[in-house]
């Protein structure tokens, strides 16, 4: 019997339902600007966290007891976990899921077991995609977690360390490809460093500038379409990781030539870890034209660690939903959950609220940064106020029609005085509050 | 009579001696690693905070009472307070001094006066610098503290204000020329955001390479041979300032082709207050070729806002000496005291105390990071722990020798079983520690 | 003519207007749970930011340009200021305001000319007062701007300082019963260090305890009705303020025999500065029995100083609210709006707009709290979920029915093997949600 | 064969020597104010991060392959943990060591197991101290990692949590009892919330009050004369923890009536991620009577969860030492080093490495802190800051010599003008540095 039959299929019900197991705000078909809202959202339920993490943290062991999780054959356990990951996201109505290669199968104990393991368990996959109608969103390899790579991998001092990384990424990349998967994924969570007295950090720059390169031209040699993705993180498990945030990604990605070729996995909670608001990593990616997909979360704003719960604040998802629509919204990319139910919160159902709760918050959100959309105020504030940039004195500063000299000259010449002009952002705030309470 | 009467010329009194108006450990002519002590350090006092500064806060008046702040006729009064400044100069012996333009001269209602003013003002500083050999590691100009500046100088709304802010650092550089300056400085305090919801980010960043473009030609243009320098700080004022920190400013310079025109000016505080270690905002900043000169302060690691405190953790400084003294020393940079004293802190000896300690434990940390070069044990460390990628395997994957396919074919034909190897960590910073107790 | 002239007064307008100067959800007279509105919330403008803060910071100068602030007589500009104030109190429409004596009266160059312009000034606030029915929410002392308070006022090491600030407390105290006043704050705004270097811990600790102890006899004394308030606040302008936070401030008081006397006036911006959720200290001062008032503001989430802005963060305040008023409301506390517009707002209307977006945020959260408690779901929750400790084992516990050793035994006895059940954050976090977005 | 066979008996070999498997600063006999180093720092080594601890993260499996913590029969790999933690302390000349109940023995499957076990354990340890000479700093009981505490232990919703975790303080008191331990630690990880949706904050307090007062009862009935010690930590695992820093454990102390029965032992980790300076904690603690131990290690500054490093900052732990000396040096507490090797150091030596430093570390800075003390730059300073507190003035005022109103009265009268004198902060800070560096 199923884990999860308690729980019926999650279907829409509107604000008028009490019923906790369902939907109350996110109508998969219901059309917004032109699109239905799971057009819009592509939304995706993880591997990582939702089958793989045991209710564990560093101070205590796993509460959750899930089947699949206890000892086993590891063939036959994994194949118990897909089932169990299947039959979760088909009750949940998730269109997309993601995983990492080794949480879907077993390590084994060399690169030869690997492949075999992987191959077996992407026919599983491949199987139950066509049976559910569930579509990858992104696949990635798992070179973090294993003892081996716990000075890195592609920045791993040891070149052999590099090679069994590109082994792992080679076949998840190529599974990615085979399931039919929107995007592939790079975090980097040991790529970085626990004390500079033992790295060279222009080194592994180097080594992993060369891992990325070799990546795109995996990617083209194999005829790959989807998105290469990079998911920035500033630290957790390394004191620092390379991928700190969007503009450090970006200044990597301008040095090796790959600004092209690679855009963001956005995380809310890695923007928070990183000082920004997610607002502001969004907002960034999208202005420096790599923009690609979000892991939905969100961290706890008193706690300097990766709590990854699941993301429930509308106001905070309002702006961020509108700044996508703005950009013309997803592309390959979606919201993805990357997200942990609380280590108490042990019992079936929990996953199921957690994931509930964040979707109903991301609906809500984009019918509200719809209506900003269609009634754009905050556009329109920014149209007049930067209007003198649009103006003959402005273009000709931008345009190169000016020395500093020459500018310095003219603004002597005119006398000129300006005089600041109120940014409105008391205004520009209540703004947003009547576009989300009415 | 003279503000700093009271206190004698500071000279250096050896360990032995208890002046606590003396210097204990920085001995100006004492060689180091074949330069004197005062050519490796190049240390400069500012004007800004140390003359400028009334010991105000956001939640009091000043508490300093210098004469040369008090009301009156404003170039009397800049006069005066050049007077101080260079007498503070020449009793403490500092080298060099760094200054914004209305640090030194009343900025006037107008362009006009203000070109009068600081043109008559640059006179003063000339003659000043000629009758005591001070002289001048940068100049700057403040185009954050009017009012004018509140939404930004180059990333205003307005692009009259853009035009006002090229005039001021029009006139500031070629003083800073004429001065004989060693660099010249661009800081970013309004440079951001306070909301995004009235900040256009891509069009901010257009206008800010614009700047920064024309700041170059000028500089070629007027035969400047100093260099250009960036100083990040990731907020305060705004919430969100765009030169972030080294990584951020590099990928903004590369996106601009300035990344071989310009160079950082680090602060410790700004590093801290970006979330990144000191010694890991030089260290990335020599990685990335973009290292230039120092703003020597800390920040409190318990407060969230710039205290700019006199540096004085010897065992902090000694790494970030290290890594300077590896990179070739300082060429056109230097040490500059970016510091205030305490708001409590409202004697005139109390200026002196700050300064004395910052360049004892500057000397200390210099002579403990030549030790460290001179017998070299984290560079041999790094040699073996790196080994493998100055071998043939590791040489071959960087030079481009293997695609993903060709590196995971050989991995899996060589079975690799690659181990973890310690990182030394803790052996590590007992031999830093050696190096700093003996 | 008023400097608000083109704002008229602010009247409810409900949610299909689309007047930005008008209430979309504060209706002051409508009823719930019983009471209206008004009664609910008791709001305050407050004189200190409002009204005093020219709009400068750290690294500017003003930007305001109020013309009350501008050079003059000091009593006369403090009359001026007096209309101004009253005039937008009466605009605005909230019932009470707050000030410190320095706020609406100069200081003087003298203690007798401080009494003089204070009393004078407290004459014209009372006749204000009748004229318009605004009421006081509290009166408090500026015993931190002034450079004598540089090193605190109550704990200062000269005895002088701490009998100047008795002078100012008392008479502000006066003045607040005078005037009707709901409540007496005391802000230890220097009551801190900066270095442990030069503080004697257990001595501060001792002067200040005296003086609340003086101030708690003088309230009887003079027959003062009103709340005796301590606002907790971490740090800024000191680097550790003694008044930390509510639990820090608890032990304090039970130190000094002063919890049945003293309460706590909690501010948002103080509590997040401390690394606690503006919730967490509020539940935390209620569950102390020290809650008392509140300064509604926010802090930025990424900036580490006060930014005191409007609150306007419905998912916020809805649960504060919910905690209030289950603890049976306000008694003589209310919500004052310790608040300022950003420097950038320096249009006579953004103080309209941040007090707007404010109230409305706090009308929302009054009924979304009002149906949370209305059919309380969290409480049933939590009922059951601790229903072990009402019936007899857990009472026996509680009511010292057991040693450690007879517990044992008994739990030995039963072989007890308890099993964590599920705390359903997920299910409460959805819960919460409908409460706010229906 | 011993796992730590490559490292001999670790000796001092003083400064001269290269051996980084010696210590260069900690000679145990060495006389410093009249008592012998080893007598005045009372080291630790800890059994939880040190043999427990597999070297895994959040991201990543353990790398240490200690065999003790290889599959096995628990009994016999417990004895085998005891061989290897008394071989390492004998090795290193850590005088003391501390235990968690189920760091030594295996929990078992019910609380008859778990006795039975720990009973078998503790004659282990018995017989090893014996041997060894080894002695118990401190015993405590791990009531925060298995399953049935995820919701607290005696603030756990269920009451038979409270009575299992009170049947293992039970035990664990009587065996650090019949141990000789100078000390039981009360850490209360789970004891706090993760979210206050859920949580009854004052029925959760009052169950830990009943809980500590039955703990002090059963250590009085036993006959137990070491300290009671609680551990503060604001939060990690849980978002909150109760006894958040010093002054919260103080204020709770105080309404439970137990401020003469318990002490708190200090972590320097702990005390950063609260926001407090390590140097804060311990002087706080002093200051308000409580001060007890120590869990010597640091937190990474950038870094917002508990990275337990060893201790190495000199310059941190002089101030610590001088503080800790000043009030008369430990009673009964001691430094423990509750502090792990990083997870990449996975070599046996490197573990030796950690302890090394942070005891020469300790030895430096207890010289340092003895120089303070002999001469005491410090105490001299404040007795001439405050010396109007010890005049008449300020003695009748503490004394109660004054109403608020009389002390008005009499500075009207004198009109007094005090004004801010220096508070000397540079000047103080480079004599700490003098101490420090010579």
């Amino acid at each position: 019997m199923s884990y999860f039959s308690s729980v019926p299929k999650i279907s829409y019900e509107g604000t008028g339902s009490d019923n906790p197991l369902a939907f109350h705000h996110y109508d998969p078909n219901k059309q917004v600007l032109g699109k239905s809202m799971a057009e819009h959202l592509r939304l995706a339920t993880c591997y990582w966290h939702t089958f793989v993490w045991p209710g564990s943290d560093v101070f205590g062991a796993g509460t959750f007891e899930r089947p699949w999780q206890a000892a086993g054959e590891p063939m036959a356990k994994a194949r118990e976990k897909a089932d169990a990951a299947f039959d979760f996201f088909s009750r949940l109505g998730t269109p997309y899921y993601t995983f990492h290669d080794t949480d879907v199968a077993p390590e084994g104990d060399s690169l030869a077991e690997y492949k075999k393991n992987f191959a077996a368990m992407v026919d599983v996959l491949e199987k139950k995609q066509a049976e559910t109608g569930v579509k990858l969103l992104w696949g990635t390899a798992n070179v973090f977690s294993n003892p081996r790579y716990a000075a890195g991998a592609a920045t791993n001092p040891q070149p052999e360390v590099f090679a069994y990384a590109a082994t792992q990424v080679r076949h998840a990349m190529e599974a990615t490809h085979r399931l039919g998967g929107a995007n592939y994924v790079l975090w980097g969570g040991r790529e970085g460093y626990d004390t500079l007295l033992n790295t060279d950090l222009k080194r592994e720059r180097e080594q992993l500038g060369r891992f990325f390169q070799m990546v795109i031209e995996h990617k083209h040699k194999i005829g790959f379409k989807g998105t290469i993705l990079i998911e920035p993180k500033p630290q957790e498990p390394t004191k620092h990781q390379y991928d700190y945030d969007t503009a450090t990604v970006y200044g990597f990605l301008k040095e090796f030539g790959l600004e092209n070729e690679v855009k963001t996995n956005l995380e809310a909670n890695h923007a928070t870890l990183a000082g920004h608001s997610f607002h502001h990593e969004v907002a960034t990616s999208i202005a420096l034209g790599v923009f690609g997909s979000i892991d939905a979360n969100r961290g706890d704003p008193q706690n300097g660690w990766d709590t990854d719960q699941f993301p429930n604040s509308v106001e905070e998802l309002t702006l961020v939903t509108y700044e996508i629509l703005k950009a013309g919204g997803f592309t390959t990319g979606g919201f993805n959950f990357d997200t942990k139910v609380r280590r108490q919160s042990n019992a079936p159902e929990d996953l199921f609220h957690g994931h509930i709760g964040a979707i109903d918050a991301l609906a809500l959100s984009l019918e509200r940064a719809a209506k900003m959309i269609e009634r754009d105020a905050l556009a329109d504030f920014k149209a007049k106020r930067y209007a003198g940039w649009d103006a003959d004195f402005g273009k000709k500063i931008l345009q190169g029609g000016f020395t500093l000299a020459s500018l310095a000259d003219e603004a002597m010449a005119r006398d000129i005085h300006p005089k600041h002009v109120s940014g409105g952002q008391e205004l520009l705030e209540n703004i947003v509050n009547r576009y989300i309470y009415g």
